[in-house]
């Protein structure tokens, strides 16, 4: 099998991403392959656009893949950290590889899935770093919600 | 305030699971409450009604409660114990405590959350046993799918 080019499948999760912004949502996007590089799900946050907080960009992208005996050999990708949320998706149902456009706006459970196995590549895309800081910048409240992070906590 | 009172809300979360179990489906129930015990959402895992291999009960639960700008004080209530996928939801989300039918058929995170803070409530109720007993005799391979289980990796 030949090598999987990443950046290709980063590109879908970003047309996801952008897809959310233009809707007004959350602008992050993930995509399902094997790991021969067929897309088996892709999807994006679905917070604003459903009301739905149960949505995100993985969970949604694994939901359009549908019912699998097994996820050996897929890769999730996604243009942002997954939350502990997503990890806990990856982990439980043993996706064997997670590529993330980037972990500079947000940091979620990428290193823990590590030691459990899971092989992460994270790319450092620019375009996806800058999709979120512009998102961050104009709806931080949307942005903490999505991440249950609280404000009163925050202070 | 007064005590929770657990049996109650995992009352809430054996009906789901056998409404569940009625549909036939995966008898796995779970309800989301505010700490003073005000329900707000409750659910089951809908793999099989919806085709859905992201509706666990938790997510459907925490799913059917909407958008919220925090969980800090709530209760999750689930008839097994949760899941990697639920328990990273419970970890991100900042859910307080879980309550918890039975670890007997099934042991997720549940340790995991109590190390990061999670009050954990363990119930061992012999009914979501018995539920729980019943559908993985009769119907493994449903099973082992629900939770990523590779068949082929189990030999």
């Amino acid at each position: 099998m030949k090598p999987i080019d990443t950046a290709a499948l980063l590109a879908v999760a970003r047309d996801e991403a952008r897809t959310g912004e233009a809707e007004g949502g959350i602008p992050i996007g993930a995509a399902l392959f094997t790991a021969g590089g067929e897309l088996l799900g892709r999807g994006h946050n679905r917070r604003v656009q459903d009301d739905d907080p149960s949505m995100h960009a993985e969970t949604s992208a694994f939901r359009a893949a549908g019912r699998r005996p097994h996820y050996r050999d897929t890769v999730m990708v996604t243009t942002l950290s997954p939350c502990w949320y997503c990890s806990g998706l990856v982990r439980q149902f043993g996706i064997s590889h997670v590529v993330i456009g980037e972990a500079t706006t947000f940091s979620g459970g990428h290193d823990w899935l590590a030691e459990h196995g899971v092989r992460i590549t994270l790319l450092d895309d620019p375009e996806c770093v800058e999709l979120m800081s512009r998102f961050i910048e104009r709806s931080p409240e949307l942005w903490f919600e999505d991440i249950g992070s609280d404000a009163t906590a925050r202070g």
